[in-house]
Formats: structure tokens, sequence, C-alpha cells
């Protein structure tokens, strides 16, 4: 924190965003040790030019967020993470349902960070400026006058979700090849809950699941957090790798065999590869073989050719449960996903929605139904990949300028790429200099030293972060 | 279904939605039996005097519910729900995770029922027209202009849930007594996901919990579902049995003793009693002795008085857990609630919040704090209470003059009403009527036979279901 850089007071973000944004950052990538006090209000407002108000207003954030603690008369001091930590694991004899790995809740945290005068290459959404704000107030608008808010809020609406939007979702999974009755889908609060609620319906702690690595780390913390033990199967760029898979399966107890793959089959998150359609006929019959379902996690649907072959379509959602959402295409805080299911498990997975959250909310529902029947969102993902194509052309000649290499052929939204160091030494370094990576590390069940990271071509257009990526290589 | 009652072309229902409710309601209390073949579409049009594509329709909502399946050429069918449900135990040894009580979830499931043309006895919440249509309206206008719609729909939002709603709840609850910090308050979809992200942070498959009984059946399947050994505590009208629950806790082997006790102090659902003040105190020194946490579900806060002790108030929140939320007084499927959590327990809870939903939508939240920080909510409470106490007296009244008892002083929105009858045996009998009653052995962890029943004391001001009950009560 010797010479920091400025804040902007141009940024979207106010001053005390930033600032305390700034230190989260540098405390979870311990840059500031555990236990080591904050600079006092007068002297970090000196350093940064900023009233001491800003400062306070910082420090309450952090504290709200957990990462500082306040004491009496002393100021501010950074929270031990490893200690809360521990007391978590005390708690707790295996299986510990609760206890999610550290790391990927923090990893899922720095998703939050207010945004900052600089895109941020290790998120995985698209720029707040690339969505249609527009399109959504009318949407809105259009489902809140008194007579429909009335019908919409004063109940507490249908278990499954909103029957107007189900039925658009019916019709648009067509294009996909996914015939799903509207009475197949159930509304969730985002993808994220939909993936819950299956796996709490499906499995139960103790039980096995078979995931991509790399993978999305928040996934396995998730499953982690349920007593699911993770059984991670190497994706290559045709799909999972089929022989470990099987090795896998046949290496358990018969009773601990996986009741479950999850996995996200088109543009994978990180490496952008999708099922071919051989590989794609084969699990499903190495799944039929082995009994076991299949959750297919769709969520960059919109950023992908519909032509791109689907589980749901080849299996007709016989054991594949469907999973999507718009958070990554329009409106990450409406917080509505859904999945498409066999008609043998509605029920049992409707009932888990009720007693977990009763129902979601129909507005939001209604408000992206809206978009959907009037076209407005395929005219906007149409604008949205043309702006990620022409993003990712100039993203992979800047990475390839500075000598790093695609480890898989560049695709939607993220890039796999080679950086030639331990990225979580780099990421390390770069934090300092106000860019945030996603390190390979965070891609895998278990950690481990990567020069591998993922990058989001959105935000990777800039050649001063590959300048910096560049300098800092070269210093570590 | 000999001589149906007319559907009624007055009500906010469609005929649709009335005829399709009708037979939801028949098929959930057994009064049609599983197997059994719906009348053909033609005859029911005759029979209720519509138009074949509303019985066309009806039948539709019903398969989309789960309770017919349609076989071709055939027609419509009521599904075997027990043979549904041995599905679900077969797929689960035990601890079963998943299979919560059918019964149960069957309940949850009438709280969806569309609005007939008659009130429901049975039901939790208020009508409709006791809610206030215009203040959602105006508040939803003052939250989505563009500017604020952009802030709060692009991003993520924050984990803890939106501050401006924080801010004006951690003032809020200090007309409770309740000390909480925003920080310590952490919004949630209802009060339902509040429950479920405590509990599944706390404890794990194979744990026990204390329950008040009578209690909520909902939340004894949310916890069974969870695989928690759920131990029942009679609940007085002062508070629960303290000496009951001291045995029961020393009944257990040490390592088995129970972690939480889940409650709703201030009137108590079903018998309306709320915790007096020595009771709480000594709970709570029977929790530090035992080293339990304490979830104190306050459901009904906006109908009691304030000046009612909160466990959350006499601990000041050092193991006591504060749930509240918004759908039993102000709208229902915005689907907002929130916890007000100790300090130690913050960090834990967000992780589990973020790992099953990410975050939980602003617009909604955004749009309560406008009620909130105008008194709007608070001037909206007082009048529901005034007319609330005027149906009390009402439907007292009414209740008395059939001779029905109450086995609890009457108070806030339920009765809990000696009918002289078996209750289970009465409510079948009444939905053939068209009212849906809420039988006591509905309320039981293990269901037994009861002449208690649930009241609603806004929906039971009307002679008509008075006359009724006590008709059907001789023929039975």
């Amino acid at each position: 924190m010797n010479s920091p850089s400025p804040l902007s007071r141009q940024s979207d973000a106010t001053l005390t965003e930033q600032l305390s944004s700034r230190f989260a950052e540098h405390i979870r990538q311990h840059l500031i040790a555990p236990g080591a006090r904050l600079p006092s209000v007068r002297e970090c407002a000196r350093r940064h030019g900023v009233s001491p108000y800003t400062v306070v207003a910082a420090y309450d954030q952090l504290l709200a967020q957990g990462l500082v603690e306040s004491r009496k008369q002393r100021g501010f001091f950074v929270r031990d993470q490893r200690r809360s930590a521990a007391l978590v694991d005390e708690s707790s004899a295996p299986p510990a349902r609760m206890a999610a790995p550290v790391s990927a809740t923090m990893l899922v945290r720095s998703m939050f960070q207010p945004p900052g005068s600089r895109p941020m290459p290790g998120l995985g959404t698209l720029p707040m400026d690339w969505l249609d704000l527009p399109m959504l107030s009318t949407a809105l608008r259009r489902v809140s006058g008194a007579a429909q808010l009335g019908a919409l809020s004063l109940q507490y609406g249908e278990p499954a979700g909103d029957m107007r939007l189900r039925r658009v979702l019916s019709l648009r999974l067509t294009d996909l090849g996914v015939k799903a009755a509207p009475e197949q889908i159930i509304t969730t609060l985002g993808a994220t809950q939909a993936l819950d609620i299956v796996t709490r319906s499906l499995l139960r702690a103790g039980d096995s699941v078979l995931v991509d690595e790399p993978g999305w780390s928040i996934e396995f913390a998730r499953l982690a957090a349920l007593g699911l033990r993770v059984l991670p199967v190497p994706r290559g760029d045709d799909g999972p790798d089929l022989t470990v898979m099987q090795h896998l399966i046949e290496a358990q107890k018969p009773h601990e065999r996986p009741r479950l793959y999850v996995t996200v089959s088109v543009l994978h998150n990180p490496t952008g590869a999708s099922l071919s359609l051989g590989h794609a006929h084969r699990l499903l019959k190495l799944a039929q073989a082995h009994d076991f379902h299949i959750l297919e996690d769709d969520t960059y649907a919109h950023l992908a050719p519909a032509h791109l072959p689907r589980l749901a379509a080849l299996d007709a959602l016989e054991r594949t449960i469907y999973i999507s959402g718009f958070s990554k295409i329009l409106v990450p805080n409406w917080r509505v996903g859904f999945m498409a299911v066999p008609p043998g498990l509605v029920d049992r997975l409707i009932d888990t929605k009720l007693l977990t959250s009763l129902t979601t909310p129909s507005l939001m529902e209604q408000a992206l139904a809206h978009c959907l029947e009037q076209g407005l969102l395929r005219r906007h993902a149409e604008r949205v990949v043309q702006k990620l194509d022409a993003a990712r052309a100039r993203s992979v000649k800047l990475a390839e300028s500075v000598g790093c290499r695609f480890a898989a052929p560049p695709r939607g939204l993220f890039g796999w790429v080679d950086a030639g160091v331990d990225t979580e030494r780099l990421s390390h370094a770069m934090v300092d200099q106000g860019w945030l990576l996603a390190p390979g590390s965070l891609f895998h069940a278990t950690p481990r030293p990567t020069t591998l990271m993922r990058i989001n071509f959105a935000t990777t257009q800039d050649a001063t972060f590959w300048q910096a990526l560049e300098r800092t290589r070269e210093a570590i």
C-alpha cells in the first residue's frame, strides 16, 4: 500500500466503495496479514486524498463483510479467517455438511466487489454496460400495473413458478431441441437455487457426485457443504474423459457409486469447450448403465449457438435435469433461473422448493417472460454475442502478443490461458495494481499450483491489463 | 360431486381456477380415490355449467400440479400419491434427507389454492383485500426509475442483502428491544429461506432439534427433510414446558443432544400464545446450560404488540437467531424475509446463502425498505390489527354460539378451537361443501386424532361457515 493507485472520481462506484473494495481485495489475498491493524482513519484519508468520513464508511463496509473487526479505542484489525474456519470445523464432526472450503466462499464473495474503475478480468459476468437496461425497465413497467401487481404480489404464487414464464420457456427450449412441457419446468431463485434443490432432493450426505475438472469451484463448495463426496473427471475438448469416469464409478463400492453427474455441457467454465454429439451419446449410455442422473447446467446458453447438442435434447429429459438462468445475459440480481425436469421428478423437486423457500417472486418472472415473448432477449443476446466475438478477437491477439497461450480454443465468454508462471502468485502480485485474476487453482476440486488462469474476454480488451501482466510476470 | 355448489362468475378467480381448485381439494382429501377417472370433459362441463374449454384448462392445471395423469384416449386419472411417496422412500436409505412427510407437503401445497368464492378458514394468510396494493405500487415505482433499476438489477447485489433495507430493519428492531446492527442482518427469500439457511448451517443430518408442539407442520417437514430428529416440547400458554424440555435434552446421549430450538415465541401458530417474560428468562438459562441455539421465528411480529418480550431482546442476539418477514402482513409473493444473527454467525450464514442462491432480488427489498422508511407499513399494520380485533370478536361469538370452545384465549390471527368431534373427519366432510379446514392433527409432529383445529379469525366471520360446521358435525 505504499504507492496506492489513485481512486477515481469518475467511476460508477463511490469513493467509499472503491476504498473498501481495495482493502477487501488485499485482505482476501492475504496482502494484509490477519491481525494487522488498518491505517488510522486520518492517515488513510491523507494517503488516498479522501475525507475521513469516506474512510470510516469504507471501514464499516469491511466490518459488515466480516473482513475486519473493531477493537475499542484501538481501531480496525484484519480478522483471522483461518481462526473462523477452525471454529466451523470444531463444531461439526465429519461428514461436515456446513464447513465449505473457505477459499471458495471467499471467491464467491469476490463476485460482489463493487465495480471499480477498471474491468475485472477474473470475474465471470458481462460488464454492466453490455446489459440492456431500457429493456428491463419497459418489461418491469408492463407487469407492474395495479391489476397485475395485485395478482403477482398478494398471494404466494404458484409453487412451480409463474405459468406465463414457464409457457414461454417451454417454447424457447424447443429451439435447443429440448422438449419440456410447462408442467416440467420449475422456476428458481437463479440457476444456483436450481442446482441446490436438485442435489438436495436426489442425494444425501455421504453420497458421491461426479463433476468436471477443471470446473467451477463454487459448485464444488456447494456440493461439499451438503456433505457430498466430489469425484472429479478430467474435462477434455469433446467432453468428460469417459474412461476415467467409468473407472471412477467402478472403483466405488456398489452402494457408494455416484448418483449424479453435474456438468456445464456447452461453453464449459473455464475452458469454453462444448460436448460433442458422439461424446454426449456415449455419456448417456454410461449414465444408463450405471443408473445416475445428469444435471446439465446451461448457464451460458444465450452465448452459445443453438445447434450445439444438449444432453437434455438427446435424452428427452429422461435422466437429465436441465438448468439455466438469465444472470449471465440479462439481469444478475433479478435471480430468475429454472429447471426442466423428468416428469417423475416434478413433484419431489417442487416439494423441496416449497420447503426451502415456498415460492419465487412472480414479478421478476413475468417481466422476464415479457422479454422472452417479445423476442427482446433473443435480439439482445445476438448483439451481445457479436460484441463478445469482437472482444474475444482483440483479447486473444493481446494475450498472444505477450506470450500467453490458450490451453483450449478461445470460445464463448472465457479463455483458459497459460500465463507461463504460477497464476496464484501472479494474481497476488496483480491485485495490488487493481487487477483481479481468476487463477487456475480455483477451478480444481483440490487446488494445486498451475500456470493456467481463466480470463473473461469481455473485460480483457484493454492493452494496459496485458502490459501490466507482462511486467508483473517478469518481476516474480 | 353429485350436487356441486355452483361456480361463481363474480369471483376473483376464473372458472377454470375454481374448478381445478375444487377437484384438487377433493383429490388431496382423498374424496376422489387414487386411480379413479375424472368425469369426461363433456360431462364435467354439463354438470358445472361451463364450456368444455374451461374443463380442459382446469384438468391441465391438475396435471401441472401432479394430481392427475393423462392416459392416451382414456382421459384423466387421479395419481396415486402413495406410490410416488414409496418411490421416494425406495431411493433413499435412512437417514432419509429428502423424503419429507407427504401430508405436510400436501398441506403446504394447499396454501396455493387459487382464491375461491369463499374465505378459507384453514389457511394462514390474510385475505387479499386486507392488503394495501396502492402502497406496494407506489413503493415499486419509487425504486424502479432507470438509474435505480440499473443499480438494483445489473449486478448480483450485496451478499447480505440490500443495505438500505438492512439499515431500516435495524432501526425498526429497536422498537422490539432487539439491538442488531445492519451488519448482523441478512435478507432472505422470505422467512422460510432464513429458517432453511440457519438449520443447514448449524446442524447436520442426524442431529436433533427441539420444536413446539402443537406447531407448524411445514416446519416439522422441513427439518425432517434435512434428516434432523425432531423432539417436540409441549407448548403451554406461557411458553414451552421447560421441565419436559430439560428431560428430553438429558435423555439424549451427550453427542446427540439438541443443538437448536425452533420456536414461534409471539402469537404462536396455532395457539396464539406468547412467551411470558419469566419463561423467556428461564428458557435462555436452559439454553445456556445445555449450549443450544434458539431460532426465534417472529412471523406474526406485525400483528403483535411491540411490548411482548422477544428472546432476541433478552438475549441480545447471543445465542438467539431472530427471523421475520412480510408475507403475513404485506406481500406474500415478494418473498422478503430476514434474520438478525449473533455477530459470530454472520459469515457462516452469508456463506450458506451465497452457496444456495447467491443473492436475493434487491428491487423487492428496496421497495419494502421504502414502505418501512416512510412509516407506511406501521400504519398499514395498525389498520390490519384493528380489523383483526373486530373479526376475532365476531368469529369468537359465532364459534361459541355453535358450541365450540377455545383451547387457548383467542389472540392474534389464529384460534385454537375444540370442535367436539374428530377434526380430520370434520374437514373431510367440510371440504365437499367448499370449506378448507386445518385439523389439529396437522400441528403435531406425529399426527394423532384430535377434536382441535386451527381457525383464521380473518376468514371465519361468516355465519354460513359456522352453520355448515354445526350441520356437518351433527351428520358425522
